[in-house]
């Protein structure tokens, strides 16, 4: 690249960082980059690290010693995370999108991408510290979410696939049973998608009695993983006992009254614990 | 926001536009945003649309008028694709990866959130020009890829679902046949989640014959649905003839031995228009 003026360099390394969340960068690679004394970058990457603790996106982090670098952790603030949940919270209490068996219409939210980046870094932020190799998500709703908090996290996506009819190789297969309808289920997850003792994160757009998430959790045991953590899009407040602990929920789901047609869905514990 | 300098303004614009792609922003938003005068912002605007295209990630385009404003359009220099999907094609080009039936094991690659932002800026590229209101996609594979273009192209993605058991109110099914297997197979999508006469992109992740490519397509017409643009991750030379037309494809899949367990992968037709 040619010798850049400050304020190009700081477009570029803005970018550069942006677009590769959770990697950590030695300095040496920036001043080959620009042909600039590392002095400079330190200073460009102060200026950027400002804006994007005062805009609430996230930091730059040093690691100091010749395996060092700098990293762009992503997160959000918890006034901006507050404020995007009030709006989808809004927009999921509409008796409109109510269905039948006290579910919620919500694909529309889920398929909307400037959502699903603030979910994404919601999600990245609970658990950034957690050293995640990588996410599982159950088919279909949770992939989007699953994937939105990848991009911030930098770790792959796992899909846990709800047959076993599968084009992909050998598979794990288990039987669990929905801890809502009580029905006997099938989830399969292919050999060759996670190695053995994985840190994992869970990801999955709606969580009612739990079944389904411990399910995952049963096939994840066959792969020697080590479950860091859980995140929901959405809790109902079931009548039964959970069968999950420790989760994360952006959002509640807490009055449904089908008959109505009114619900009211309400922020998640989310923000229930200091980070 | 409080008075910036120069290089603090240019963090500030740089991760505003990355954050909202094909989104047309009055420049008086930011003038409000920095208190600065819309000249200054424009030569900040510059600069970063300079940056942008030496990178080859896309440009900062300016709508004059009352109505105007500028929009950052991501995409993907064709030298940076080509370099991108060789490695791709390379990392396919492994005779592990084959499945029964001449299917290819891709769920690594299309897990990994750095390669979608790859993919995604290309099949962005391919149809930045084509007005898309929304982005169709079928379960499962299809969907991270989908999700990763709507990330550029700042549209929602619609699922098609493969059952009918869907938990998303009334939907419009059909059967289709299966263009390699021959068999029947059905899917379905909520009527509420498309708009009637929407400009629509199909992105999926494999296509041999493209039965469910046109089964999609026949679904669409349901919703009286504008098909602009198809964009496939993987084709595959099948003996038959295709039953879709017009398709971009990043990758080909071109020899498949399943005794030898070779395969050859190679770049798709992206190349072969001008853009």
């Amino acid at each position: 690249m040619k010798k850049l003026r400050r304020s190009a360099r700081i477009v570029d390394l803005t970018q550069y960082f942006l677009n590769h969340p959770q990697e950590l960068i030695p300095l040496s690679f920036f001043s080959e980059r620009y042909q600039t004394a590392k002095s400079s970058i330190s200073e460009d990457i102060d200026i950027i690290h400002e804006m994007f603790v005062e805009e609430g996106i996230g930091g730059l982090y040093t690691v100091a010693g010749a395996a060092g670098g700098v990293k762009f952790i992503p997160s959000i603030s918890n006034e901006k995370a507050k404020e995007e949940l009030e709006k989808i919270c809004e927009a999921l209490s509409n008796g409109e999108r109510l269905l039948t068996g006290g579910y919620l219409y919500m694909s529309d939210i889920i398929g909307d991408p400037a959502v699903l980046r603030q979910i994404g870094r919601m999600f990245a932020s609970a658990f950034s510290q957690d050293e995640i190799d990588a996410i599982v998500t159950v088919e279909t709703k949770g992939i989007p979410l699953a994937h939105a908090t990848a991009n911030y996290l930098n770790v792959p996506v796992v899909i846990v696939r709800r047959d076993s009819k599968v084009t992909e190789g050998s598979v794990v297969t288990i039987n669990y049973i929905s801890g809502s309808t009580k029905r006997i289920q099938t989830m399969s997850l292919a050999k060759r998608s996670m190695k053995e003792g994985a840190n994992v994160l869970i990801i999955d757009d709606f969580m009612k009695a739990g079944g389904t998430i411990k399910g995952i959790i049963d096939l994840l045991n066959e792969f020697n993983a080590n479950l860091k953590g859980i995140g929901v899009f959405v809790e109902a407040e079931g009548p039964s006992e959970r069968l999950v602990e420790n989760y994360i929920s952006l959002a509640r789901l807490e009055e449904v009254n089908e008959k109505e047609k009114q619900i009211k869905v309400t922020l998640g514990n989310f923000f229930d614990k200091e980070r």
